[in-house]
C-alpha cells in the first residue's frame, strides 16, 4: 500500500509543464485556491483576480497554465486525490481488498484536508461536477469494472452479476462512511477485507445458502 | 410503495403549528428558500432579510417560527425528504427490498428537485451538515440497524455481520448512483431486489461458496 498511502500530486506527474520555476508558480496557485477554500471561500465567489493576489502572481501567470477558472479548479481537485496504485495480479479477492484499501485511504485523506468541502462545492456547480465525474470518477469506475470482469472470466466471481452494481456495492460503504456516517469507522484496518469477504460469502446463513 | 412514492412534506405533518394562515406563511417562506437556491443562491450568502423579501413577509414572521436561519434551512431540507414508510412485517428479504425502494424513490425525487444542491450546500457548512446527520440520517440508520438485527435473531441473516456495515452495503449503491454515477440506472425497478438478493447470495460462484 505504499503508493496508495503516500499523499501526492499524481495528476501532475508524467505531464511536464515547463521549467522548475514554472512548477513553483503552479504550486503557489494551487495552494492559494486551497487556502481560500480553507478560509471559507466558495468556488462561485472565487475570481482569477483573487486567486492571483493570494498566490502573489499576476493573472497572466494563471491564464498561461489554465484556460479558465473551471480548468484550474478541476486541476486543484485532481491534485488532492491520491494517485491510484498499480494493482498486483493476485486473486480477485486480494486485488479487490487492495482497491478498497485505496478508497479507504483516499477517504481518510479527504477527511483530514479540505477536499471534502472542495468536492461538495464542485457538486454544487453542475459544470464542475460533470467535469469531475467524467475526468476522475468515470476512469476509476472503468478500471474497477475491468478487474471485476476478469474475476468473472476466471470463475472467481459469479458471472450473472452486473459488474457496475458490484462496483457500487464495493465503493458504497466507503462513500456512506465519508458522507453520512463519519464516525462509523473508516479507520478500521480490517474494513476493506470485511467488505470484500462479506460480498463474496453473502449475508444469508450458510445453511440456507445452498 | 404508495406512501414512499408520494412526494410530501412529511416532517410538517402531525406537528400543528397554528392556524391555516400561519401554515400558508410557512410554506411561502420555505418556497422562497427553494426559489433562491434554484436561482443559484448559496446557503452562506442567504440572509433572513433576503428570504423574507422573497417570501413577501416580514422578518418577524420568520423569527416567530424558527429561532435562526440554520433552523429554517434544516426544516427546508427535511421537508424536501420523502417520508419514510411504515415497513410491513414480512421476511427480512422483502422488508429490505421495500426499504431499498424507499431510498431509490428518495434518490430519484432528489434528482428531479433542487435537493441535491441543497444537500451539497449543507455539506459545505459544517454546522448545518452535522444537524442534518443527527436529525435525519442517524434515526434512519438506527431503524435500518433494528431491522437487520431482527433478521439476525430470526436466522435470516448471518449473525456474524456488523449490522451497520450491512446497512452501508445496502444504502451505498443508491448513494454512488446519486452522487458519482447519475447515469447508472436508479430508474431500474428491479435494482432494489437485485441489491438485496446479491447481498444475500454473495458474489462467489455457488460451487466454491460451500
Amino acid at each position: 500500500m505504499t503508493s496508495a498511502a503516500a499523499a501526492g500530486t499524481g495528476a501532475a506527474e508524467g505531464t511536464p509543464r515547463g521549467r522548475p520555476r514554472s512548477e513553483a508558480a503552479e504550486l503557489a496557485i494551487v495552494g492559494a485556491v486551497l487556502r481560500l477554500l480553507d478560509r471559507g471561500g466558495s468556488l462561485g465567489g472565487m475570481s482569477v483576480e483573487g486567486i492571483a493576489a493570494e498566490a502573489g502572481v499576476g493573472k497572466a501567470t494563471i491564464y498561461r497554465r489554465w484556460p479558465n477558472k473551471e480548468a484550474l479548479l478541476l486541476d486543484v481537485l485532481v491534485r488532492t486525490e491520491l494517485p491510484e496504485p498499480e494493482y498486483v495480479d493476485g486473486t480477485v479477492r486480494d486485488v479487490l481488498v487492495e482497491i478498497m484499501e485505496f478508497f479507504r485511504m483516499a477517504a481518510l485523506a479527504r477527511r483530514e484536508r479540505s477536499t471534502l468541502t472542495l468536492l461538495d462545492q464542485f457538486r454544487a456547480v453542475p459544470e464542475l461536477h460533470q467535469r469531475y465525474l467524467d475526468q476522475v470518477i468515470a476512469p476509476r469506475r472503468a478500471r474497477l469494472r475491468k478487474l471485476i470482469t476478469r474475476g468473472m472470466e476466471r470463475g472467481e466471481i459469479r458471472a450473472d452479476i452486473d459488474p457496475d452494481l458490484l462496483g457500487d456495492l464495493l465503493v458504497g460503504p466507503m462513500l456512506t462512511r465519508t458522507l453520512l456516517h463519519p464516525d462509523a469507522g473508516l479507520d478500521d484496518p480490517t474494513l476493506s477485507a470485511t467488505i470484500v469477504d462479506t460480498l463474496l460469502q453473502g449475508i444469508a446463513p450458510v445453511a440456507s445458502g445452498t
